[in-house]
């Protein structure tokens, strides 16, 4: 467990004990969910288009982490969902972005990498349309109602028609318009809070009309 | 969208304004993904079999909300996971279970049953491995670390073999024990925070190896 850590934890008892980094490390943990029998080559496939270079990557039986800076963080998972997206098969991405752990570490990251993320040209030739539900966590602040307030302001002005559920804000939109918008929500948020948490589902082709 | 509320917020000129709630309301929001072609069947065949009559239950095209008093919870999510494994299907339940959030409401719950679950007979007959993350965010409070190591201590001592991850735990045991487990989670938050949110995400017949 030498690399490993758990969110916001540096108690001297725990295994991930005095840890933390002042590294721009930015990551997303999420688990792709292809409602299709095929579903074990609709993901390898997908992972295998996706060009992870700007990032570090983990596989385990439950999710992919990637990390490293942010833009290269959402290229990649962005890259990855419209790799894995099928005309005809209902899937869930469902992950988190976060950054600012205490119990974070300098290790397991890429921060080396500049320019454009490898997968924009993929991205920018995808179009369709994503049903989103997300859950902001500013964390340690108790402020922190405010702060969501913000980025539901920001989903309005984006377009994406938020509406507030029990426990979660869903919005709808484009697959970049969607991506874009978390990834303003993650500059946002580590630009005002010191540790935040950005769980979200996206779903695409649901037969669940509404 | 009278009766909705979204986690953690009260500003004056959001559509969930000058909400909250004292009552014993805690709520499950959550998404079953069985990776099989079959999935609407095995989805709506485990809805039909599960008892929800000890909680308000709502589903959208993302996931379906199940609140009440969290004991009956408990029951109805753990009930229809019960209800909807199948041996041989791969399948994943993503949730968060949460009380307190300062932009809840009095309605949408059931807080009048007494008694045992409605779906402990079904659930006491239910023996399979579960592989789980999970994630847990003491809101508010500028300590929250010291809650977590308090949970991940609870990990071990129900012999669910806690492993830190980037931005989550992992644990894995029998579908009982790691329920009793999440459950126990909530108990012990609702007793010590005012406002708490745990993601977690099941995995049952995954064909990773690890």
């Amino acid at each position: 467990m030498e690399n490993n850590t758990c969110c916001g934890c540096s108690r001297p008892d725990l295994p991930w004990a005095g840890r933390g980094t002042n590294l721009d490390i930015s990551g997303c943990r999420f688990s792709l969910y292809p409602m299709d029998s095929n579903f074990v080559p609709i993901i390898l496939g997908a992972l295998e288009k996706t060009d992870t270079s700007a990032v570090w990557s983990q596989s385990d039986a439950l999710s992919t982490v990637y990390r490293g800076r942010l833009p290269y963080v959402v290229d990649a998972v962005e890259g990855l969902f419209v790799n894995a997206w099928q005309p005809t098969v209902h899937m869930a991405l469902e992950g988190q972005f976060s950054k600012g752990c205490p119990g974070d570490t300098d290790g397991d990251s890429l921060l080396t990498r500049e320019g454009p993320g490898p997968n924009a040209q993929t991205i920018a030739g995808a179009h369709f349309p994503v049903l989103c539900k997300l859950a902001l966590y500013p964390m340690g602040v108790s402020d922190y109602i405010d702060r969501i307030a913000e980025v539901w302001h920001m989903a309005e002005d984006a377009g994406l028609n938020p509406t507030s559920v029990h426990y979660a804000t869903r919005i709808n939109g484009d697959v970049q318009a969607v991506f874009d918008y978390l990834h303003a929500v993650c500059r946002h948020m580590e630009q005002t809070v010191p540790h935040y948490i950005l769980h979200f589902t996206l779903s695409v082709n649901s037969p669940t009309a509404e």
